[in-house]
């Protein structure tokens, strides 16, 4: 096949009106707007809105939308019942997919129409953080804590997670982070939910098959394993040893570099202060540590490669989390706590756009005769006559 | 964005040792073999060995590999107890795409192998009818029936699913309606599975998301739709003035044309057979009456549009699947019954593959600046100082 085609990143699949990034510039814009103006001065509930309706709510509008958002943060008790007769040690993005899909058999809603769709993007929104937060306490033992309608998306979290309501900076910080991470264009698990959707499935399925995509840890899972780089790492003094080592075995070091981002990402600036903020607050040493990190890594890439690196995403928000309280791995659960507003977005636009051209059920080609062929010309023979090849 | 990338319907994504398909002279072929040669001397198994292992087995190896299919029949207990929670009225391929997920919950197997993921391939392809069955007892309040080890793979489902053991002509007849979906290059639930593997997610997963992608009415949905248009016609008789009836509307005759067949599916050539012989068998009309369909659409297509038209794989199959006593929302289900078959060969192709160029994660672009323009340019304005547009 032609290599240009591999793996689809040069080709054009969609047009959106969602988000936009400024690989060159270091910009990403959801519906018009810079991400630094949104975490500057907007909310997640707020970005959501933003995100499925074109355009920021009005005063009456954004109360509305918090209220539906709220009210549906409750997850069947049946659900929670199903839920514990899973391994304890099971995956919780396996337990997330599977509970997504599920919701199609506990609501019986007309699917078909663009409102209807608006309707199970809020239940997604609004019951992932539930299922995520539902599964820790079960697989723990502890008793599931049901949501409090006073809290903030971000603070109802992470009381659901913890049990404790999180203080004012700890909310505005988990806050930003799922501002930073709800769209990001058509990363590997949003394509995912449109391919699915392109055929016409409903909301809940798509979305679960991008929960499915998300899980691979060439997706999802990489601030995982930046946070088990940080904890191998130990302190600032071993960060050189440890990056020229990996340097040495021809190793990537996780975090560092972005396929899109030509310059630095705009959402690990943010990070970073957030790690910074969270170090200071609660004298762990990650931002130190992660900040190492990032320099010796781009000064050996330099002097190695004469290439310029800089963080992605997970680099940052690796420490962030962790220091946040929130268990290593559940990062990619988070994440996609804050990416299902911008699946279910997506989903929307595939199926409902109103512009030319239309999107159409996405059915690609493969290459059978090639240099990797396909096997030709071949005969049945019976079983008895056949041999070991 | 460049319309000729719509649907990725000309684009090459992958190559593959799997199937293939000459649309011109209308032939299925699995791993170098034409499928009218494994309809008239294999069968279902067999024809999952082969698209599995890339070639047919030994008896040796048919035995074993038949050994371990059968033995892997079972779903847990608890599943069923889950099942029995949702919804009565619930979409069978709901329930399909949430129990596939959910397989991570209940099996604790390494997956990172690719002989794991064979394993899981024959987990899935040993379940699947399993879950449908069961489903399909919970709803109609009947008690689950056991898989039986003396059974066939077609016979075991049909005996699960009415608790009736068929005759062999029944068995022969839903054996080779197994043979004939098992694989079809990169549909649209295929390409799912393998964009959701392309991350590295395993292969529950990326099985889960293919259900979910051939659950959309634009897929897996139009047998369902074929047998309902003849239930609408009832008679013989019927037939030319329904079919004028479409045309006058320009509305679609479900089950005829193909986008890359330009002749006969050499499936609906085989299933236009069995169902001649089931109509033979029960005494029921649905063979005369496709038929019909078939040749008065073919003959107004060419008189009105000057075009050849042919019945692709839905329209004698929707016959089939109904005078095999199986209901009507169940075809989609057992599509996926055959079909992952041909899922789990391209996930572990997908994972696996050991030619250049390696398969890479799936990341096409979207275009914001165009025609169907994203907004620019947003700048925040306080709640209170917005206004509706």
């Amino acid at each position: 096949m032609d290599t240009k085609n591999i793996g689809l990143r040069n080709i054009e699949v969609a047009d959106t009106r969602i988000s936009y990034i400024d690989g060159q510039k270091g910009k990403l814009i959801y519906r018009g707007y810079d991400i630094l103006d949104l975490t500057k001065n907007s909310n997640f509930e707020e970005t959501c809105y933003l995100l499925l309706h074109d355009e920021l709510p009005t005063s009456d509008e954004y109360v509305d939308f918090k209220t539906e958002l709220v009210d549906a943060r409750i997850i069947p008790k049946q659900m929670q019942i199903n839920m514990g007769n899973w391994r304890k040690d099971a995956d919780p993005m396996d337990v997330l997919q599977a509970f997504v899909a599920a919701f199609g058999g506990y609501y019986d809603e007309e699917f078909s129409t663009k409102e209807a769709s608006y309707s199970r993007a809020m239940n997604l929104i609004a019951k992932v953080p539930t299922i995520v937060s539902s599964w820790h306490r079960i697989r723990n033992n502890k008793k599931i804590i049901e949501p409090d309608s006073n809290l903030s998306h971000a603070a109802n979290f992470l009381y659901m997670l913890n049990g404790e309501k999180p203080d004012l900076e700890m909310e505005k910080i988990f806050d930003i982070c799922l501002i930073l991470h709800a769209d990001h264009t058509l990363n590997a698990s949003t394509f995912a939910a449109r391919q699915v959707a392109s055929t016409r499935a409903h909301m809940y399925s798509a979305a679960s098959a991008a929960v499915g995509a998300l899980s691979g840890e060439l997706h999802g899972g990489a601030n995982y394993e930046v946070m088990r780089m940080l904890l191998d790492i130990k302190t600032e003094e071993n960060v050189e040893s440890y990056i020229k080592e990996k340097f040495a075995k021809n190793e990537k070091v996780m975090g560092m570099g972005h396929a899109v981002y030509k310059t630095v990402d705009p959402r690990s600036q943010v990070l970073k202060e957030l790690s910074k903020r969270l170090s200071e607050k609660t004298g762990q040493p990650w931002y130190d540590i992660t900040n190492r990190v990032e320099h010796v890594t781009a000064e050996l890439m330099k002097k190695t490669k004469e290439m310029e690196i800089f963080p992605n995403v997970d680099l940052y928000s690796a420490s962030v989390y962790y220091m946040l309280g929130i268990p290593m791995d559940l990062n990619t659960p988070i994440f996609a706590i804050s990416r299902v507003a911008g699946w279910a977005a997506h989903i929307i636009e595939e199926k409902f756009a109103e512009a030319a051209p239309k999107p159409m059920l996405y059915r690609p080609k493969a290459v059978y005769v090639g240099k990797y062929a396909g096997p030709q010309g071949c005969k049945y023979i019976p079983i008895e006559k056949r041999t070991k090849k």
